[in-house]
């Protein structure tokens, strides 16, 4: 089957065995997504080598006995396999299960192929209301969802997402989609700000942003990936406030210790989130990810359609794999 | 009276007005301790000018009519006083009012004095069973408490605390008792460590800390007041574990952002804590603070308390005022 790869500090299309797995489900990949980390990997950041890519909608090809079911089916894939032994995956959370291969991420080869293998139970149905292009964001949506699973956010708490890129624009959809909080989205791009501000998002630019905002919000997201973003949202929040870091930027940021201390503010890693309320959020419409797609190439020219997602201000860069 | 005093760069004893606040109470202060923050204002990091000291025991020689039943009583004082008229104020926490003054810290004259001045509402009555002494360190195992108003650590967890200075002490000391977790004091002076063993505390060095230890703490308290030790307590976190910043240091700190957002890392900073539960502590003799006490001096020698206080390894620094 043909793939793209990252190999030996380089991106390459290379036709390779099929991506089959002892006990696992194999699924026929109909179109993916490309995300940061993808563009971390290609970087050299992430220490990856196989297969690229983790978000993906697709058909199941075959499955073990037991999930015989879910042959023929559409789906999409949680991206962590646990090894199902230890305590964190007994309870039901393969996320942070130390012996974990995630898709396209740690130990797995990913969905830039026609084909990818992955645990049946890591799989779920998609509704058939969502169109593939749509159901492509489950986990980057999951992802912004998964911020609720980390902090408490209520209808009326003032919210601020540093960031107007896909993530941010996901984060401040969601948040907005399943609390009815106030959120504010501060971004660069007027075109990006107007996507969330057709969902009744406020937006705003940092250059706009008025010192009164100083020291108001209850939660602040920093998705914007940089040092400056992370300086932003610590200065937004009031004292015993929550910033969420949901974007990883590499090398190490400076961050002044007193001001955490003195005012009492809560600092909380996000990383992957539950498929199920991001496809709910999909089947119902609540969040306009259409919007966020920027390009879509075939496979066979992934490697183009990976340089373009690392061109600045480019949203989300799709991959589609046809049937051979 | 006598006051010690940090005014144009430098420190110095000084006959000044008696502390007096309109409808404040004033308090005869019989002894005080030298905190940390003492030390990082009089090298200039806090912006405060005026007498120092906060942490402190004394007998109230005077209170507004409605408080007149505190005339000599011993006490010691929340160090916060709010506007009395913000939504936290009238919520009961004048600990994050952001008109606030603070005893020795903020735009109010401290308790390195013979007098200090209160609100009433701030003192709380000091039981007959804790001494003069151990009374001096409520404030400070109050804030050592306040950890665990901050996250919630239950019998058997893992913590690991950070530092064996009076902060780490106190803090380790106050999450044994009050939790009965499973408490790991790391620091680097036998002597200090002791204090902690004989409270059942188990204790280690950084360098006989084993690499199994890694990734494998519920929570990790830092107290050294180190760069270092915050990377130290972020390394001995398990994924989604909580690293509580206790205490601040100056200047940027580097962190790098990843681990926190892989690992779904949550830091939470913590200051002041409450009085009750503390004084608490002391009547009951739970923990040991007299090991604490480094050195005595009286009022009239405080700048050479401070320069004491300063030196590396010095534990509690009293200062005691004898009535003229």
């Amino acid at each position: 089957m043909l793939a793209l790869r990252y190999e030996n500090g380089g991106v390459r299309l290379a036709e390779v065995a099929r991506a089959e797995r002892a006990g696992e489900a194999l699924v026929r990949v109909r179109r993916a997504g490309v995300c940061n980390t993808d563009v971390e990997i290609v970087r050299g950041y992430a220490g990856f080598e196989g297969t690229l890519g983790h978000e993906f909608v697709g058909v199941v090809e075959s499955a073990p006995e037991e999930h015989a079911a879910l042959v023929g089916r559409r789906v999409v894939g949680e991206i962590n396999a646990g090894c199902g032994r230890c305590e964190l995956c007994l309870g039901g959370d393969t996320r942070h299960c130390p012996a974990r291969t995630v898709l396209g991420i740690v130990g797995r080869d990913g969905a830039f192929a026609e084909y990818l293998s992955l645990p049946a139970t890591n799989l779920l149905s998609v509704p058939d209301e969502v169109s593939d292009v749509r159901a492509v964001f489950t986990e980057p949506l999951a992802a912004a969802c998964g911020v609720l699973e980390r902090v408490e956010i209520r209808e009326g708490m003032r919210v601020c997402v540093i960031g107007d890129g896909k993530l941010g624009l996901l984060c401040a959809q969601a948040v907005k989609a399943l609390t009815n909080a106030d959120v504010l989205l501060v971004g660069r791009h007027e075109s990006k700000l107007r996507i969330a501000a057709r969902r009744d998002i406020e937006t705003t630019t940092l250059e706009k942003l008025s010192t009164a905002a100083r020291r108001s919000f209850d939660v602040t997201i920093e998705a914007s990936g940089s040092p400056g973003g992370f300086a932003t949202a610590l200065e937004l929040l009031r004292p015993r406030g929550t910033l969420v870091l949901k974007s990883t930027f590499h090398g190490a940021t400076e961050i002044n210790a007193a001001p955490v201390v003195v005012d009492e503010i809560q600092i909380v890693g996000s990383r992957c989130g539950r498929f199920a309320p991001a496809l709910e959020l999909l089947r119902r419409e609540a969040v306009d990810v259409e919007s966020l797609v920027a390009e879509d190439y075939p496979l066979s020219e992934g490697v183009r359609a990976l340089a373009r997602a690392q061109a600045p201000g480019v949203l989300k860069v799709l991959l589609s794999m046809s049937e051979r």
